[in-house]
């Protein structure tokens, strides 16, 4: 991480100001905190890199052009309009110097009273040879606009390739992960791939589509109860993915996937979905060592939380949660309680799983309370409007409204020159 | 033009086959064309460089945030699933070989027996020094959000910026071209910059905002009754934008907008609308000499139609009427008469032009009969619905849903180093 150069701080002079609260990250757990102080005693600087907060749990449906982006990102200066004390600065941290209490971004320098560091986590690329040239991730609305592209841009490729071979590598689609993210994204996926785009791609084969979920552990689903577990894998199985379990990615190429065990699965498409691994005596962890306060053991200045923090899941509610103790904790520090919220994932058409507490369900009832959840905790009417529409064009027709929109600029050329043809 | 590296012809022996349409180009021509040829004794070729067809006519609303890609883009393979003789190939073209009556694309060669020549209008770009590299065009999806991106992150530069003169060139916006589309995109600026990006950068002084409207001629929306470029003009006025008539850019760089009588425009954002010209003396041009059948004078196998095509006004609807004649032609020849089905823009609220035959109208009367003539355009109720929803909310609101959500991804950096903190 390096220094760069800087335009004029345009922050005033800070003697006789009130406390600054510095939250790095507008994910879950950053936004929750700014939009719990504000109207307080406080000023408040929020900073991320992009213009809009992302709601996480449905990008695999942006993914497989089901929503689009308008259906779970929000604009962030519009979610702070009425905080006044609440100022969005978009920007890039290039570095967090605790010791001086400020912090470093592209646009300018912030001093601080209190840090929330609350900047998620990201896909663990650098571990597998190969991976972070030619795996995609999904944690943004850009991560699955692209995992979109490449899908159809490969289909597009197998009907003018004569090639089997590489026919057969862009017709599989790897994933990396048996998680929630994973394993929501295989369901929404084979749906997609086996319902909609054989209808847009007759010419093809359609017995040559693959989808393989690659999951390293024992059981997909860690953290559910085996019931959901088995249930989870039976039902991916029925629509079509490979589930291939104690399978751990050893490298990456552009047309293939190779395993730990020897196999070689051609493919031109893995999406990587393992994530973070909480690990303190990983180095390269992006966990913090916390006290039960969120706050930073060796600082207390600082609060972390979300994905970055300690070992709890990562989840949106645990953020949520956490985001409200920061809150009212940078003014008289309480420990953080953690109330599992309970955990749900979608696998496809009348299919999903939850628990909460002792209580699980699976099927229909679980496959509609993840849609009536979801449409809740969306941000606005109009999100739960479009979103509703959206899925209801899925549901009945089996069709997508926005597929392919967003394909990435085709190579420049010239036009034909018209005196060709005089 | 450079013929690419070619991967083997899919495409079969021609002996003994149907005739083979090839159509270049999935506008409102060359679609036109394609799905009135859906189930004729033909085989035809649709290619495009996109995946989808545009409805170019509410461009200017994607790019000031009003409405999604999705509402005004249809996946051109959805739009083809019931017609079984047409093919559709996402490709490049990168030669027409009139002579051989083959396309070469990007992803293979496609003999032909007649050949439709759809390939619309681009930004004349190359004859005013720096717009090539500094202006922005309005013709594709992509355009209209990069304008979007554009707006929204130099208002982002200029809360960051300590001097007045970056300010100034940051919160200004000026648009080259008088016609529809320059009118009807200043229009929708003005709206959204002065309603609502006010909203959401309050700290800056909102008396910067300036929207330059650039026109080389002596009234905006040439072709249209004068009582309506009168009443567009005073319109746009009203709303705060600078309309400066017999102005002819002359350069563009990074900062500034220089015209040919010497002012200079401080402004980082000039979007060119100035479009096409029909010259036939010019090698430059786009538009090919025809028969009154739409046949090209020097080869009767080739058809051209839209804005490539001829001196009639680069409509829609001449496209597509041209596509109905070219679709019957192609069979039984017939000259093509143009029925002029008039023409309207959108001002802003409550206000737009339209005329019809000697009739003319202004104001609300003429601001509902563009709403309801554009809804009723588009393809599909889905699009329709989702097209309501967002106007409903751009007009009662006074907000936006989608603003800001496709900017392009951050420079790309190390996340912190964890061990700072420790």
């Amino acid at each position: 991480m390096t220094l760069r150069s800087r335009p004029p701080n345009p922050m005033p002079d800070r003697a006789g100001q009130r406390p600054r609260v510095v939250i790095v990250g507008a994910g879950f757990g950053g936004l929750t905190v700014a939009l719990q102080l504000a109207h307080a005693a406080l000023e408040v600087v929020l900073i991320d890199r992009h213009a809009h907060h992302t709601f996480q749990p449905l990008l695999h449906q942006v993914a497989t052009a089901e929503l689009e982006p308008s259906q779970i990102a929000y604009p962030i200066r519009q979610a702070l309009r009425r905080a006044t004390n609440v100022r969005f600065v978009r920007a890039e941290v290039v570095d967090l110097q605790t010791q001086q209490r400020r912090v470093e971004t592209s646009v300018g320098s912030f001093a601080y009273d209190s840090l929330v560091v609350a900047t998620g986590s990201r896909p663990q690329l650098d571990r597998v040879p190969g991976a972070r040239s030619h795996a995609f991730a999904l944690k943004t609305v850009s991560d699955a606009l692209a995992i979109q592209n490449q899908v159809l841009s490969r289909f597009e490729q197998a009907l003018h390739t004569a090639d089997p071979a590489t026919q057969q590598e862009c017709l599989t689609v790897a994933i990396a992960g048996g998680g929630p993210t994973g394993v929501e994204l295989a369901g929404a996926l084979a749906e997609w791939m086996h319902t909609v785009l054989v209808k847009d791609y007759g010419q093809l084969d359609c017995r040559q589509i693959r989808l393989v979920l690659l999951h390293s552990g024992a059981d997909l689903l860690p953290g559910f109860h085996p019931r959901l577990q088995r249930y989870a894998h039976r039902h991916l199985q029925r629509r079509g993915v490979e589930v291939r379990l104690r399978s751990r990615v050893q490298a990456v190429t552009a047309t293939a996937v190779h395993l730990a065990d020897g196999t070689v699965l051609p493919t031109r498409t893995l999406i990587w979905t393992a994530g973070v691994v909480a690990s303190r005596t990983d180095r390269r962890s992006d966990r913090l060592p916390l006290r039960p306060t969120l706050q930073l053991l060796a600082d207390p200045q600082v609060y972390a939380l979300g994905d970055v923090a300690g070992d709890l899941p990562m989840l949106a509610s645990t953020a949520v949660q956490q985001g409200g103790t920061v809150a009212n904790k940078i003014e008289r520090p309480l420990p953080f309680r953690h109330r599992p919220r309970g955990a749900m994932a979608i696998l496809g058409r009348h299919a999903a799983v939850m628990q909460v507490g002792r209580l699980s369900a699976t099927g229909v009832v679980a496959w509609g309370l993840w849609l009536a959840v979801h449409l809740l905790l969306l941000r606005g009417l109009p999100q739960r409007l479009l979103t509703l529409l959206h899925w209801w064009q899925s549901y009945w027709f089996r069709d997508r409204i926005a597929q392919g929109l967003w394909s990435s600029a085709p190579p420049q050329s010239d036009r034909f020159a018209p005196h060709r043809f005089l």
